[in-house]
């Protein structure tokens, strides 16, 4: 996605030890344009897929997941990080490790609001090592719901989460592939 | 807001302990089309104070924030709850305490995007204790920013928070003020 590349070399900063910061306009300010139009690309490639809902986690992935299901007129359901006492019991959960925070969580979701008719759509931010994306697709299985596909917004295509979740037979539809960055901000992107 | 005091009575559950749930709509599974509504409500009330900036905490008030803000035209900016790698060190930060989560934790937000030509309107799930919305309020004034007023969905016109934060000059709009709860799970709302 031409559009989003570009905000990419922009907006982008680069920092040692492959962090990418979109801080700018994705998951600190977030531009609501922008997200508009992320939602309408990923509609254009996921609307004959009968999807009921959208299924994503805690923080950033929800505004983007809002903003996606309004094209496809479906309710947002995301996966949360710790067990708080507003959560009831009957859930779902998978640990997921955070490479960006450097500790491993409980991610849950309720089962009332999963079930095996559900046919998903996973929307989140950033594909890296692949663990949130993972646990999402963990969350979806034991309830028994179908995937049909990951759309992810910034995917590291030079880490291995995304060969990892595509060698399940998931397909997924990254909207920017990072081919390479260096220490010296210059960032490069898959053809 | 009609609408939306039916959907609580329908769909929120009461908890022991003044625990009002409503992650059947608003913060685990999300009704997007009920966000547009609270959205074009929000926009009704505000409209001509010229606001440039939506302001929010992670993480359920972000899907809300989104969507309200494409009425405005504005973007999002929310405040995060710990201090990961991926944010730079110039940030305000602020404590804040979860009764939620029986908790204290750090909420921060760059100093890039709140600065004092700002009109910002904050926008929040649910007002209780109101020490989460003190603590937007303080993030705000660090930056000299100007407060529009704060958009609340659920307001549990019972507890304090409500009273503390009108009590200092600023605009709290809620969309349902809920006056009552009981343990057999009867809600009755402010007139």
């Amino acid at each position: 996605m031409k559009l989003l590349e570009e905000r990419i070399l922009k907006d982008g900063k680069v920092f040692p030890g492959n962090v990418l910061k979109v801080d700018r306009f994705l998951n600190h300010q977030v531009d609501v344009k922008l997200l508009n139009e992320i939602g309408k690309e990923f509609y254009r490639l996921f609307k004959d897929e009968k999807v009921n809902k959208i299924f994503t986690i805690e923080a950033s992935g929800i505004g983007i997941a809002c903003i996606v299901a309004q094209y496809f007129d479906v309710p947002v359901v995301f996966a949360k990080k710790t067990l708080g006492k507003n959560i009831s019991s009957n859930v779902y959960s998978t640990p997921i490790t955070s490479f960006t925070h450097g500790r491993t969580y409980d991610v849950i979701v309720s089962q009332e609001f999963l079930n095996e008719d559900d046919r998903i759509l996973i929307i989140d931010e950033v594909l890296a090592q692949g663990c949130a994306l993972q646990g999402l697709i963990s969350l979806i299985n034991s309830a028994g719901a179908h995937i049909v596909g990951a759309g992810i917004v910034v995917e590291k295509a030079f880490q291995q989460g995304g060969e990892l979740i595509r060698s399940q037979g998931i397909r997924v539809e990254s909207l920017a592939r990072v081919a390479s960055m260096t220490d010296d901000g210059e960032i490069t992107f898959c053809d």
